[in-house]
């Protein structure tokens, strides 16, 4: 068996998420069914990251193991033709066949864009959230660096989702602004459910004086999931990066091939 | 009758255009349906631009007149609650009962956005001509300069326009490149149907050296539609701006008011 990395970008618009689901339009969902269609035998994909409904991706990273006699010199091409215009491969290439996607990823950035206007934007819209305020890059920054480090993130994951530990490395969470549009990048080791959107709309409370950031830190460390405003849209985030420290195919040491 | 005008954003990916036509979805025939149920009287909406299908606008000037008790103050906000997410109003003002959206207008402002990327890009494309192709700014700029100016721009329009005159005076055509997104900007006092999506596909086999400058400024002396490429495609192309020169509301003259 071989075993194929591709990098991905997506408009998440329209898919219900990453993760397959019966009966629904998600990432996965539709790459196994091109690429099994296309190889002619059953193709399960790998993702690094599960991405929620409606969020973006700009740097994906997927794997897939197939019999089938796959060159990697123009699989990204040929992978491509299969895809719809809101999915699609932006690299590829071959992996030692214990590669794994999601297991073998040492960490994933996400970006959250914020835009400051007035009136609703329908250029903007689709890959930011438009505000009609005034986001104070500068305390939110402030608060943004009493998240970064190991941590217990429970309060900053979904109700109801399960997973065996909330504890996550956050390496960077960082908030820029470039005129009327600000970035909030977050690196971790990896992330819990909802858990970037929670900080984002969190932070948003911290730009708007309803939260101090003594408030947040103070959540965090309680662990109390209620104290903190609904998650923010998904429409403002992207997956831009998956890290990996992993042999590539050539045996050496890779580093930010996602 | 009140005159009302309104600066318009739209993503003109799932319309047929600007301009109303029967049983397709158009950027008019939008504005007049909802407009018309909103104020309880038909509405008649005039727009600067008859941007074609798939074009966009961040700058469409439109307006239109009203027996209603309408105020210029949260006008936006109004009329945006009963509009789809993929038009919106930017900004509206009172203006004098003469005020004629296209007839009052002095220039046009377009963009066309050029990505130079080696796979299709799902974010990036929506809104820009993804190529796998380095553009050549240098040469593309230099063979626009000759084309601005008043001139005979027969050539420069679709096959079967219908106009009085193909005579335009284009005041700038200009070619920027940042980092891998190249943009060209044309301004004109207005243009013909697909005027600037044939000197964009034009100027891009300039770059490719598939057409000289020369050729290019004797297309447009000797009006031989015939030797030019088929028009770029729609998606990167934008309607960023109207000018007009024309007595605001408080009598002061106008300018770069779209």
């Amino acid at each position: 068996m071989r075993n194929f990395r591709l990098v991905l970008e997506y408009d998440g618009t329209d898919f219900r998420g990453f993760q397959r689901q019966p009966r629904l339009r998600t990432v996965q969902g539709v790459l196994e069914e091109r690429f099994s269609r296309l190889l002619g035998e059953p193709i399960k994909v790998i993702g690094a990251g599960r991405t929620d409904a409606g969020v973006h991706a700009a740097g994906q990273v997927v794997n897939f193991h197939t019999t089938r006699p796959v060159s990697a010199a123009n699989l990204a091409e040929i992978l491509n033709r299969a895809l719809p215009d809101d999915v699609k491969v932006q690299r590829g290439d071959e992996v030692p066949e214990s590669f794994h996607a999601r297991r073998s990823a040492c960490s994933r950035t996400y970006r959250y864009v914020i835009v400051e206007r007035d009136a609703p934007s329908p250029l903007l819209g689709r890959f930011a959230l438009v505000l009609p305020e005034r986001i104070d890059a500068a305390r939110v920054a402030e608060a943004a660096r009493g998240l970064v480090g190991r941590h217990d993130f429970r309060a900053f994951q979904a109700a109801g989702s399960k997973t065996k530990t909330t504890e996550r490395t956050l390496l960077r969470l960082e908030c820029e602004r470039a005129r009327d549009r600000v970035t909030i990048t977050a690196e971790a080791d990896s992330f819990l459910y909802q858990m970037v959107r929670l900080v984002v709309s969190s932070l948003l409370q911290v730009s708007r004086g309803r939260m101090a950031a003594e408030e947040l830190w103070a959540v965090l460390a309680a662990g109390d999931r209620l104290r903190l405003p609904t998650p923010a849209p998904a429409c403002g985030l992207c997956l831009m990066q998956v890290s990996y420290d992993f042999p590539g195919p050539g045996g050496r040491r890779e580093r930010r091939t996602g």
